[in-house]
């Protein structure tokens, strides 16, 4: 361990041999520092906060401590990067890869890979997916803004397909048929509205069941994640539809105020098929055979 | 037939006895009025022009002349009736049964048993359709409005149903299974938007397709009429659902500005499905045998 | 009478001998045209149709017949004047001296004194009302624009009053006291919103009721009459308030659509104080002594 | 002459041979129709009324006639077209070549080859203008939608400019230079602003004075006319530059709401510069040398 | 006095026995720290600063330091609490029982039990006010929706008063009558309006004077205090009327932009008649013989 | 140098002897700290940073060190003053004189004199700019209010210009005339619009080109800058012009969504007239000899 001037250690911390910390760091009984983490100095580590293994927190970092009233303390995930100057509220949870822009007032857990900022932190943007990319350069193709268009995302099997969208100074027409535009039969409607634009919704697998997403007003972001990969794709016209084979995670954030989102399955609602923990579904995926290699 | 003075009929036209022309009437070689209609006064029935059984003009229907442009008459369907100094452009025709208020000007056809009003004429309602009451009442009874409840409007095997609806702060649900909720396995969607709120859509009706009609955004207006009765319907709750079985004339108006209509059918798209003309939809329904009573 | 060319005249009519009829004009049995009338050409005066003394039809004015289901007649009262190739709908009396513009349809039945337009036909001011006039010098003489300042309105003993009005960043205020600022002791208030743009409020005096009317938010068009002469005052400032003593007429029309009208009234609510029928009015402010002079 | 029966004309009407009266036409002294008019019925021509050649009167148009307080009195142009029942009110004078649509109240006179709808009647578009077609093809040419691109409308001189626009997450920029990209050196500019969305601006022509026109807001339609062919261009964009050599009759209308229509000028301002007379400069132009072919 | 390690005490402070301070904290000499204060940690006392019995400033709170331009200081009321990482500028006093939300920047006084927050700091509740539960127990209850209920608050007798409402198609009406409905007679109104959604209007209580408040437009919070109790009323609908007596304070806040708010007054405006300092209306309350229980 | 408790110095960092350091300042190698600096307390000055003479930080101000991706630094200009817990992101320099309000997050390099607040900071204002006294004044004075009005702003030789406006009914017109109401023959115009609210423009000044400003549409401050003196002056009428002669440092900002912002030169486009570092325009202003004074 690492350590500058003015450090208050106390006996009962758990500090990893490879951790750096800064000046003026305090770190209480029962805190835990994994290896790799650096905290970067001014910052109280209260008893039973976990900052996990490769967890950098920047200079000026405040944690809300527990109190009588809520005990629950906070845990930093393995490689989350705390910006100077943020506020972490008790009780959060900031998830693996999840990045706390500076000045951030954090009071909800934040999703793995996530990017937050402002106060109350709100969802910004995932790490590493590489959505505007992909997305612009398959728009960017003529032959595949045609009608009946089908691009694969390199996100396991998750596909963008244009369906059919025809003017009509009656009323615009957009169409799909199940089992040949869309690559299942249906059995389930859902539609999503009133979603507050700071909201995140979705975060979570199915273990069978197909879904095929269509946001037919305003506009919605999907983060598409197969465990290894991630990919951000913008609905944001009716004809435009996002097919997710079972284990693929997904997660819908950037509403616009007057998002209505289409959703058609391939199963009847059964709470059984739903994985809702994102550890859980990274174990699933790597031990499945499909993502032998 | 009966005529007032200062009326000038001339050689070549078909007048009914039973017919009745008001004062200062002209009926032109060509024109053709038939049994029991009323022509109050102040009009210029032009060549070509056909006021069918039953048919009533106000004075001072002004009827535009053909000319060597455009050679198209107007016709007036049984039983329709045309306000005071309304104005009814060439090419028109005004359906059996339909109603044009004082003082409108017509240039696009009246279909059957709509009422129009205004310059331009926009179709305000239907004559005789239960609309308001019946669905009224249905929301009154207590026990139709809870999820799943569904509802006959007494046209044919049309039914209203109420869906299930979830509020949520992450954004609300709705959804609904097929051949469960709606009754009917699902092959095609297709959703309807842009809808200029003075277009008419619809008027038509399927020979063996099934189709679930849900307004997900905003609200439409719903004639269903299986050529006996007509109910008119106003969709305006993502919750709300009509089911419009085959041989059921169905037409949408009255569409707010943001109206999104989403349709489910059991069947994929055949042009040979449609029967796009009211009488022969008459026809057809009344000559097979579940109309027979 | 005079008479033009090409007119039918039927037995039964009553037509008084200082009328002039144009061209083309039909009176049927049971319709009565008074003194002093025009009626200039290409119109029907069905039966019970009655033209008051010096009203004026223009040009192609037409009139709905009375029918089975509806037999009220049209009546137009002294001195009216109706536009060229205007629609009157049955059952609608023109109030005396009211103007109807040409090409309007008239549906419902106009003020005395009331100018009307459109299709349907709106109230869009008052014939020989001073309004504008007499408001615009009224804010443009210096000394009444102060606080507390009260104007007369050559209108029985009505009063404008400029009340008192704060601006505070915390929000403005206006304020007033009763038996000082306000000339009456208050014993009830009301408050009228919701007001359709095109509807016409008011239309009625009180026997004994002072009333102090304010604007709270939008504005309102409020028409004061004492039965000789007529004021029309836009109150648009939540510091104008108007004061009605006891025998004023007034009329409220032109609301903006958030308009908030705020009453003060000096008496509890009691039917019996209501004057409802002008021609009661006029009757009654006549023989009253304070209208002696 | 020819003329229906149930006519009434008066002596001291003019009515040329070749002038077509259908039935119920009644024409008082004074009146004067043209050669190759029609009057097709129900129609009273009242003193002072007068058609031009080829003016063309469709059933049941009313005129208000003169009265003592107002004696001015209507006139049609030559060739122009009055829908049926469309109300012509006193002192208007429908333009050359112009159209009113059935139904319409005409409150103001019409500009020569204008088509006017509505109650009151706005101006809908122009006569054998060939806007649609001319821009549309004109934006269909890739190489004139670059930068820089000048395109002749075929109307004398006038030209169509694409300026550079230049997008930047700061702000949009466009520029141009005067005697480089704008064909002249400025002396002057003015902006127009607050232009309510039915009226009409322009309607003149300059005898030596260039013109640039861009519309930096919203949109608006601009008639050019050389006095042998129209074009209609819809400004909306604010890239695009209309440039009116001195002798074009300019014309705006369909402003949105929020039009900011930006002029250069190569003059200072002149009164005398302006012919503010159509048939004025008609006759200018067809004098003038360079319109001698 | 319990202190942690790395603090900096400097002669001149004075610290209660029974304070306790975290790790990295500095007193300054004139700070005072009164018994059962909490200072968590990586904070300055300037000169001046005072915190009260029993305040609570949670780790990284920053106060501004007094300047030469500016020495007014910081205070905290007894019992406040002020979370982590929040910024206090100079001159602020956070009243009694107050709670700043972790990260806020508070740049004005906090009135005694607000709960403040965000950057600047705006009040979002009170602490311990019944309100939510209280009315929406109220209206749950079907006996007083209905016109003419009056219900007490529990806070010393301040009542809810459900109106009278009339629907109309020409408008709707709200009214109340004087010593009948309202309990006092009238002799002053005033109306508030253009309320910044972000102000706080009221911060007072009456010696003698009866306020009754109606939210005419738009909708207001106001919490109500014997100096007992706390109650928050949302007045949202024009027919719910506030009584308040004397010695109550109120505070209006949360006001939408459109707010109206419209009191009636037993008492003509008499400055003498406030109490605006909470200390002083404890103080009066306490002593007063219908506290006395 | 004067230092408080618990600091700690590093070895390689460079203080002035009049530098005083507050509580808990941390001072890395690398790190530079000029004459007259304030550094309140609890701030870690990372290798790199500079602290220009006469920089104040208040108390717990963090900066964000640089890390591996990205070894960019900090700096803060001549007495720039940044407030309590105002966060500070790599990369960042504060100009000369600015102001950083408390609390601020600061992502972007603050302009010299600037004013900036919020998370992230957006600029608020000028220090000791004159805008607001300056341009009240001189609507103040009624002989410069009328048409024609040329006011000098004590900003070299820039000028305020009040030009024609005339409103009329079909759409209000102003307009300028180039070397008669505008001090210059114009060779180029320029528009400018979709500023987003919170960017600044400009930001440079001309060596030679002397440019004319007019905010056509919605509003826009322009803050002045001859080398001396400062003027904010907001243009939100479209006969307002703003008048910069070459060595003019003009800034824009504060730009209402709708702005369109007019601008017209006396030269064409040439990059190397453009002057875009406040530091050398300063010193090409004081040696000009027309700053010799």
């Amino acid at each position: 361990m690492q350590s500058s001037k003015l450090c208050h250690l106390c006996a009962g911390a758990t500090i990893a041999a490879s951790a750096r910390l800064g000046d003026h760091v305090v770190v209480y009984p029962g805190a835990t520092v994994a290896d790799d983490c650096l905290v970067a100095g001014f910052t109280q580590l209260w008893p039973g906060v976990r900052l996990e293994r490769g967890a950098c927190l920047g200079p000026g970092v405040t944690i809300q401590p527990p109190d009588e009233a809520d005990a629950s303390t906070v845990s930093f995930g393995p490689n989350c990067r705390i910006g100077a100057n943020a506020t972490i509220l008790r009780g959060v949870r900031v998830g693996e890869g999840a990045v706390v822009e500076p000045g951030s007032v954090v009071a909800q857990s934040v999703p793995p890979h996530a990017i937050v900022s402002g106060a109350p932190a709100r969802i910004t943007g995932y790490v590493d997916s590489r959505s505007a990319q992909q997305v612009l350069a398959w728009r960017g193709q003529a032959e595949v803004q045609e009608t009946g268009a089908v691009v694969r995302l390199d996100v396991g099997d998750v596909t963008l397909h244009r369906l059919s969208l025809v003017h009509d100074p009656r009323g615009d027409l957009v169409f799909g048929e199940f089992a040949r535009d869309i690559p299942f039969a249906v059995k389930r409607y859902f539609m999503v509205f009133n979603v507050p634009s700071e909201k995140v919704r979705g975060e979570h697998a199915h273990r069978v069941c197909h879904q095929f997403l269509i946001c037919a007003k305003g506009g919605c972001a999907v983060v598409v994640d197969d465990g290894a990969t991630r990919c951000e794709v913008f609905l944001d016209s009716p004809d435009l539809g996002l097919y997710l084979p079972p284990m693929t995670w997904g997660t819908q954030y950037k509403c616009s105020g007057d998002t209505l989102l289409c959703v058609f399955t391939s199963h009847y609602y059964d709470p059984a098929d739903y994985i809702r923990d994102y550890a859980e579904f990274l174990a699933l995926v790597h031990k499945s055979p499909n993502n032998a290699a």
